[in-house]
């Protein structure tokens, strides 16, 4: 009994190296964005290669990691609703009916594709499709087993579909300074996977005049929402501006 | 930085009241054994109502927990190889690769599946299909999402398919208890599925004159795994003894 009352203490296993430099803009769940890369570096003293063996086998990882930009919910202080970006931002659901980065434990779940497992001189996996944010600290990883995690007819209360795409367009500028980068073809798939699921928070959709900007690897990739009278709902990205020079 | 460097402290949100007192025989991915039955009591200050609405919309969950069974590893002392049953208790593999109980953080994750939720005058949710020893805290609750957590083409390293399942038949002694208990249906399913997984240690397999019990709810349920002609290795229950008299 003494087990259930006591708090446990994490201690992270590795960290990540994202294409997110901030949160804004990273879609809801992985997997929306396969283009998306990261580097996961094993942390001191679990980045013995031994602890990796038998993980090339596998196609895809379970990463449990902690929501470290969210604020830590100690039990005074958590909220029991939330307000998914689904239904509005208006709607309130219960935390644990959510997948919401603010919750108590601020523990993340995410099904990542492994692209390869590296042991020297660095212990890093190179994962692809994910959804975090650079520097987030991961607690645990699992390999994924379709047999054992796989239950296609569930039913998904308000979530029942991925959210829904928007065609993404480049202006003849953003166009020309993609065409300049070695990474240009990773790159636009990866703009245009993340600017499909309109990250403009919920309380501006409608304000279409306003320009955002999200950051994408060393960018800050500015883009505006136009309705265009045959496409309905169009991101269109005018400018890549280096986070460097900005 | 300073985040990666340090530790986490997790409060368990809730707690497992389980169909498996202990550990042995409990099946080695949740699913398994949809039979098991669990409550999942919500602890304060998380016992809020609110904290769960939505939540019955959804079929299945992930439960994340703590294997608070296992050994706590923390830094200085942990293993980056384990021996899953799998490959017979021999081979090794990183514990990265595996979804051991003994890991660094003890970190657990379950599909499940939500039979209903009640909100008085306890709050719980009533669960099937879990592979949780009972007492185990849990430390957080997400709803399931398909398109968000489906793979199934997945590669699954030495894991491929679900372990094989071995026939169960039941003596005419064990049949007369059986007989004798409110939950027959439920129990004999359960026993059927948690046997038919073959829970000797590897280490035991061979040594088939040997008897066993595996604790099912209030139940110690001996078995003996039996060279059966026709049907390879078959799993005899021979009786059923109730565990506050044994």
């Amino acid at each position: 009994m003494s087990d259930n009352s006591a708090n446990f203490t994490l201690a992270p296993v590795a960290r990540l190296e994202s294409d997110y430099p901030d949160k804004f803009g990273i879609p809801r769940q992985p997997g929306l964005a396969s283009a998306a890369r990261g580097r996961l570096v094993m942390l001191p003293p679990f980045d013995d290669p031994l602890a990796l063996r038998g993980l090339e086998g596998f196609s895809h990882l379970w990463l449990t990691f902690i929501f470290h930009q969210s604020p830590d919910q100690t039990s005074e202080r958590w909220s029991p609703l939330v307000r998914p970006p689904r239904l509005g931002g208006n709607a309130k659901i219960g935390v644990f009916a959510s997948r919401s980065t603010h919750r108590p434990n601020r523990l993340g779940l995410s099904l990542v594709e492994l692209v390869a497992v590296h042991t020297r001189p660095e212990v890093y996996l190179e994962l692809r499709g994910h959804d975090l944010v650079n520097d987030t600290p991961v607690v645990d990883i699992k390999p994924y087993l379709p047999w054992a995690d796989t239950r296609p007819d569930a039913r998904t209360g308000f979530a029942p579909t991925a959210p829904a795409c928007h065609p993404v367009e480049f202006s003849a500028d953003a166009e020309a300074q993609l065409a300049k980068r070695r990474d240009r073809d990773s790159l636009r798939e990866l703009i245009e996977q993340v600017l499909a699921q309109d990250p403009r928070p919920a309380y501006r959709k409608g304000q279409e005049s306003r320009r955002y900007g999200v950051r994408l690897r060393d960018l800050d990739v500015r883009f505006q929402a136009i309705v265009d009278p045959r496409h309905g709902l169009v991101m269109r990205v005018f400018e890549l501006v280096s986070l460097s020079r900005s």
